[in-house]
């Protein structure tokens, strides 16, 4: 399998229209909301979604053009590898956030502590389920003691080409 | 943005060679233990990443073709929308998978509670944190009552086509 093919299933609407300023992960954006808007061919997919208070949003980094294989993370200034980071100029730009459901209207679902650039392709939508996505961690390895420094933090441009 | 196109980064190695009898979730298949071979020109990228107790891995579901927008999840017996769902069949079959990293030998990293099928082209490795990705859930939709059976649950032929 030398090449996968996706195509976006909407768009995420948000207030970050640029890439600096913007919050580095959800839970740094808890007053960011925004909305998902889902190609209306795939509404019924949505069905039953109103239920869940977190849903995973998989989508592409549009502005992210190639790739490092170590980089300066956003809370750190040593390199670290691309794959120990969760910086957005990555082999595959696909990106990984949990936002909170407040609502939905049809085909839009509205959400919050996003941490999305506007017009964000979204590939995939799933529900969270701390069951099987939060296991305990028990090692951080460089984010140690530096995680809990993100909710302050914002994105600067060193992931802009 | 009309396609998005990846290229797998490696291969997700796993006792799971055929689809039915495959835990449905990593925290059902603690015995399971796996490996990730990322192809060598990425080796670099994997620099840090013995830190961390446990990763995200985004790969295709490469054995599932296709896709209904409602479906009959392996843990009810109503149909939900796709997106309220973790099948395999959906528009873009992209999975997600938190796993235990148990060692690394260079390019092949040694991971445990794998629910992922051998064979499996990965897309990304991200590291998990659960500042970023572990909130506290409050609504658990149809999965509410559902979700802790999942460790006695096995996957069917049910996403087969």
């Amino acid at each position: 399998m030398d090449q996968i093919v996706y195509r976006p299933i909407g768009t995420i609407r948000s207030p970050f229209k640029t890439l600096s300023g913007m919050p580095i992960q959800p839970r740094g954006a808890q007053a960011a909301a925004g909305e998902i808007v889902v190609d209306p061919a795939y509404e019924p997919g949505l069905k039953d979604i109103d239920g869940f208070s977190h849903l995973i949003l998989i989508y592409h980094f549009h502005k992210s053009q190639g790739f490092e294989l170590t980089v300066k993370p956003f809370l750190d200034d040593h390199p670290r590898g691309v794959f120990a980071t969760r910086a957005p100029r990555r082999p595959n730009a696909v990106g990984l956030s949990i936002v909170t459901l407040l609502g939905r209207s049809g085909n839009v679902l509205r959400v919050g502590e996003i941490d999305v650039a506007d017009q964000t392709p979204l590939l995939d939508i799933k529900p969270y389920v701390p069951q099987f996505d939060a296991p305990q961690a028990s090692a951080l390895g460089w984010l140690e003691g530096k995680a809990e420094n993100f909710r302050e933090k914002r994105s600067d441009h060193r992931f802009l080409k």
